[in-house]
């Protein structure tokens, strides 16, 4: 079904009663606007897999509300309790390992399952089991929301001047579709734009699942805000030509020391900017930051399907047997990052010290997907 | 028809009886190798418009030899010298305005207009018009394959070693596609492979029309060369992950000073090459130098249709109403340029001088197309 617009697309919600997960399939942008009801675990995980939902926050997020659903369904069946913890404890199992790279898949699934063992033991017990879940995965989805706004926050602090028109470029998609909120590179483009500031926002269309042109632009253009598409070889004339005042990114790694892996194109754009003086700033929160990577060499690269570059399209775009070479993500060293930006706060370098104490604050105030 | 595999592809060719033009037709590769039989002005108008021939050599010749054709048929019908000599004109004329950038199109039928005043009045004078005629394109085709190895040539003296494995990056299609020859940018790929050296050669899929996965990897992988085939945000993380020898492209259009105007993105390619230390090498003929536009702020850059990027694969990859910033060529500035390299020899910085004798000494050696 096609869906009305909202100033911010509907990436994800509970049906009435919460025995499903609607989301809205980002396979189909921009050609079709369409939701999906997800109502059993191999349809969670299937979407989960076939990047139907993507973004490191919102693959948390559809595993908990997934696994939530799951759980009502059940006790509206009249499942003993027992058997209800059973069945959302395979369910938490089979999702672990439907994106293993996803770290917030893993986090969302074990407060997932510490919500079922911390269950207050209410009458009837199955229904109270599947209520304390249905409100864990409410409090996820909400704390990722109000991460966004934070990191958004943190970040319209470092955009310089007072109220004065900014030029941004960003690359992949690090926006609403990919969290529960506003985004995280995306987010102080949101509050600029709330708060009447005049924004012009360039996108890298981002080869080869052309995430900038499909879902940045989409989700920009819906909220009113002014977006430009330009393909992968286009940020260094633009920068040539006009005034850039600052690279937007988000993470999908950040190593202690401040090395961040991220979607690929990344590193040449830092370096991009780092030739033409314009600040790199990178937005993400704090359980993207992994204190267990020394630096960005340590961090594994896992490589794409080399017929994304070469029928990506459905069309042949290079000969059938070339030889493709395809990382997903590069590494971007920490001295091209003029701040690295989480719900905590602005980093700057040497990141390590402020890093770490982020991460050490996040995990002391409980259990927060952060 | 399905043509079998040269060493290089028959980029462009007579029919026997030079009556027509049998070109590759390159919007329909790497999908299918088909050739096309141009017969009529209209027919090598087309072509030209259309993309099926690229590349401003091989756009020169492909008009040549169309107008020799023509005069060919026009002398088969019995056509008398006067008149023939009349379409010949009107074919020259109409042909100049198909692509009205590319400064090699004027050049070629600047050289058969000047064939056809200067054909010798021998009998049958519409024969001997049509025989200079076809000389005349054929002798542009000949001389541009010449210029092809001469560059070659110059290059495979830049680069690094004696004999040792080369990797190689090059942009877009610089090959045997774009030129009567064997390319300008691949022209020393081409000569160190006969010579039994190893190379590796990685291609920028080149967005929006993607020359460089459709043509270079193509021409490349039928040529036995090693090719591997990246999107355009991958040099940066193949540069920082593996040494990478030189980067070799061609040119579009030289300012006096050096600048170069070529395919978008080079110039993100030639700030990437310069932050890893790697030489950035521009080879194109001495024709290619404007020495009227004294830099390359003086050129004015074509902007390509929105939907190559919004549409570009028959299939919606961004919004249909998004804002597109489409350049076709960007400017790499002379100061990022190890050495520019034409037919007559390798320049080096500072460029204008070097430069303004290579084209006189062009211009003093007569018509060629150089």
């Amino acid at each position: 079904m096609t869906i009305q617009r909202p100033a911010h697309p509907a990436t994800i919600r509970f049906t009435d009663g919460a025995d499903g997960v609607v989301i809205l399939d980002q396979t189909l942008l921009p050609e079709r606007v369409e939701e999906r009801t997800l109502s059993t675990v191999e349809q969670v995980e299937e979407a989960i897999r076939s990047l139907r939902v993507r973004g490191a926050p919102l693959i948390g997020i559809t595993a908990a509300m997934g696994v939530a659903a799951i759980a009502t369904q059940e006790a509206a069946l009249g499942t003993p309790a027992d058997a209800l913890a059973a069945v959302v404890r395979a369910a938490c199992d089979r999702l672990a390992r439907a994106r293993p790279t996803a770290v917030n898949l893993t986090w969302a699934l074990d407060r997932m399952r510490a919500a079922l063992d911390g269950a207050p033991a209410a009458a009837p017990p199955a229904i109270s089991l599947a209520t304390a879940l249905v409100t864990e995965a409410t409090a996820i989805l909400t704390e990722d929301r109000e991460m966004c706004r934070r990191m958004g926050e943190h970040a319209l602090g470092l955009l310089a001047g007072d109220g004065e028109a900014l030029t941004l470029l960003t690359h992949c998609n690090a926006g609403s579709l990919a969290t529960g909120g506003i985004g995280t590179a995306l987010a102080p483009i949101y509050l600029a734009h709330e708060a009447g500031r005049a924004i012009r926002v360039f996108a890298d269309e981002t080869r080869p699942l052309l995430q900038g042109s499909r879902l940045t632009a989409w989700e920009l253009q819906r909220a009113g805000i002014d977006v430009t598409v330009i393909s992968d070889g286009m940020p260094g004339a633009l920068m040539a030509r006009e005034r850039v005042d600052a690279v937007l990114v988000g993470a999908d790694r950040i190593a202690a020391n401040g090395d961040v892996a991220n979607k690929i194109g990344t590193y040449g754009l830092a370096v991009l900017a780092r030739h033409h003086g314009v600040p790199f700033y990178v937005l993400a929160p704090t359980s993207t930051v992994d204190l267990a990577t020394p630096t960005g060499s340590d961090i594994e690269i896992e490589h794409r399907d080399p017929d994304e570059i070469r029928r990506g399209f459905g069309r042949l775009t290079a000969p059938d047997s070339a030889a493709v070479w395809s990382p997903a993500f590069d590494v971007t060293p920490a001295d091209l990052i003029a701040a690295i930006v989480t719900e905590r706060g602005v980093h700057l370098a040497p990141f390590a010290r402020s890093l770490g104490e982020a991460v050490a604050a996040a995990e002391r105030d409980g259990k927060r997907l952060s």
